[in-house]
């Protein structure tokens, strides 16, 4: 196994960082990591706004209900973005681009461009010896990121992402046996591999060292989606001009 | 700048493999890579279909209108999946659950969540010495390929990776400016910075050793969004059990 592979293998999320802040460079490198992922026919159709703003900070702290989104090295914000594309149209070519922007199709490879620059990003920033946490929490009040940001027409704040010095070491959360992740030629049940995972993770919630408890990963999947969370997505991502149609 | 970061940048897609395939524990090494990246509340909302059978390579290849989807080492199709959380609820319990998933929040989750996995089987591919390319018009026929692989609801494919032994060094491709990309408290204007940035891909495609021609970044994004494109995604996304509210 590679050194590459291993510092994948070796991920998790740091949610307590020393005060620290990141410098411009190490800002750069990770910005620049981001930009060289692969992005669906070259549209780069996303945007990163760095928060360095104390009074913005704290309002996102606010929205996400996470005192890391405030304390940290540095934050990131990753947009989905297809203003860009359209900034030299002339009218005729952006009512004519207006109507396209609406099919799902545009708003799924934005989301998906955002998140293979973030993941580079999240990379880069952890072999620099920093540590990193998503945010999407930020979802918690989507208009809101939005107004904070003045972010236009077809641009939504996707996810933020905690970077900084790590002041903790937490243990590395188990994953998904690969029987329940990976299947060959055809979508396979794995109710087993479920089962299997589910004593693992019961084990490891029982023996943890912060916040130990009784739980299975079934069960904390079925109580999540009891409850309605984030229902106002749905027409923030309509009102600014996407799956409409 | 360390060697993961000098890996990062120095991505390109690659289009021709050699015919040699990639072994078990080549595949097991990048799945596992892709498990590792972080995961939205611990949701794990993505699967991955390894794609050996000839048949449906063929048939993917035909879909695509792409050869290296057919000849390639291997290839992976990664899906949005919120089916396997839904597995063991009692019947009140998915009652329940396909009203939430119908929210643009949930398939939003389990895109990012399938992209951050995949970025990083790209990355683990391209530590070995392999190669990649993204293939996204998986979706120019979205249902076929739902039908192809038996995908059930709440799971939606979203691209393909091809990997394999490169066949070729193609040049890498110039990203946009940072000042395009990257902005401090707020969004920003950035159209000088799109001017440059068309100088810049103009002299690029000129000069490049293949398919050569006279183009910038802003008239190739003006055109394409100028036809409409894969418009049965939105209603394929709906029928399976997402974005409908």
């Amino acid at each position: 196994m590679n050194e590459m592979i291993e510092n994948l293998l070796s991920h998790r999320s740091i949610r307590k960082f020393k005060s620290k802040r990141l410098n411009q460079q190490q800002i750069e490198t990770i910005v620049c990591s981001a930009q060289h992922a692969s992005t669906s026919s070259y549209m780069m159709a996303y945007s990163i706004i760095g928060v360095t703003d104390d009074s913005k900070k704290e309002r996102l702290a606010e929205i996400t209900g996470q005192s890391y989104v405030k304390h940290n090295g540095h934050f990131l914000i990753f947009c989905a973005d297809l203003n860009r594309v359209t900034i030299k149209a002339t009218n005729d070519e952006y009512e004519n681009m207006l109507d396209n922007l609406e099919n799902s199709e545009h708003f799924l490879v934005s989301a998906i461009d955002a998140a293979l620059a973030a993941q580079n990003a999240a990379i880069a920033a952890e072999s620099m010896g920093l540590g990193i946490c998503y945010i999407g929490s930020i979802r918690n009040n989507i208009a809101a990121v939005d107004e904070l940001f003045h972010l236009p027409k077809h641009v939504i704040p996707l996810f933020g992402m905690a970077i900084g010095y790590p002041a903790h070491h937490p243990e590395s959360k188990p994953r998904l046996p690969i029987d329940a992740v990976y299947f060959e030629n055809g979508y396979q049940d794995h109710e087993d591999a479920l089962d299997r995972f589910d004593e693992k993770i019961g084990n490891y919630y029982a023996k943890r060292s912060e916040n130990n408890r009784k739980d299975t990963w079934t069960d904390q999947m079925k109580r999540r989606f009891q409850k309605t969370i984030r229902m106002d997505v749905t027409n923030h991502v309509k009102n600014k001009g996407f799956n409409k149609k």
